[in-house]
């Protein structure tokens, strides 16, 4: 409510602690809540897309004790042999790119976590999940930051049976008013 | 010694734990190391360069209880306001790309502690330095996880002065064998 700034285009700017520059503290209470819900749900991955999503997964993972993996956007040399890939559109940088995540790190014993900072159309969330499909791997859950309510992702999410807590979901969006979704 | 896999190209992979898979205890002492070494250097904020980078920094930034924030790889729409950038040659993905920082989040009152995976020609390294000299930020040090001895961005560092700290230098890499620089 203090520090978010909203821009044409239904953009809520959030960089000065949640996707630029990082809150640690904040980011590490974050994690104690997502740990709080999910805690009793068998998770042992916790599940990320980069680049902003790496700090959430990572404070969450403490509280875990479990490993996390994100999902790369650039196909790298160093990504090698079999990967899972999806392709996501992205409505912040206005293309398609293909997520990439190696085999290894994602299997049918695998019960994850999916975590991310925002949540609108959900076009990444249905690539990771596509993922996890492609892994056999059960998704135990998913936790976002900030949810945008009016945009479909979230109701899509939860009418498919997921899971799903959102830390904040914000109903509407003007120049100078966020208002938040009672809980 | 017991995960890095050598392959074609000088290419180091340690995409179990430190760059895909993300083991968040060995991050949490690679923190604590960092802070033991750091820790009286007047550090009022950590920098680092998406997306590998900013797991380190954030269990890094918890030791210090100070801000991370990371350069961004690509322009997004998100990024508006008068930015920082500086151009670097990546070999990993054989191309040029142009960082980016919001100029908000640096400033002549910065102390800056710089973190990164990997230390090899020092490309990255360079433009994070352009950054905090365009910003006026004083450089307080340089933490290194897995530094590439036999490239020369590490020698560079150092005679240029800067306070570099590489947890781990691999002086050779063969197909069966590392060897660590003694520190």
């Amino acid at each position: 409510m203090q520090e978010g700034q909203v821009r044409p285009g239904n953009v809520l700017k959030v960089d000065c602690f949640l996707n630029h520059q990082l809150d640690v503290d904040l980011l590490d209470k974050v994690g104690e809540e997502f740990y709080r819900i999910f805690k009793d749900d068998g998770i042992n991955k916790i599940l990320t897309i980069e680049a902003s999503g790496i700090a959430i997964a990572c404070m969450t993972a403490r509280h875990f004790n479990v490993p996390v993996v994100f999902a790369k956007k650039a196909k790298s040399k160093n990504i090698d042999g079999e990967v899972y890939t999806s392709t996501v559109h992205s409505y912040t940088y206005g293309r398609d790119y293909d997520i990439t995540l190696s085999k290894k790190f994602l299997s049918p014993s695998d019960k994850v976590l999916i975590l991310d900072d925002f949540l609108a159309n959900g076009k990444a969330m249905k690539g990771l999940l596509d993922v996890c499909a492609q892994a056999g791997a059960t998704v135990g859950g998913i936790g976002i930051c900030i949810e945008k309510g009016f945009q479909p992702g979230g109701a899509e999410l939860r009418a498919a049976g997921y899971k799903l807590a959102s830390l904040a979901i914000v109903d509407t969006m003007t120049d100078d008013q966020l208002t938040f979704r009672e809980q």
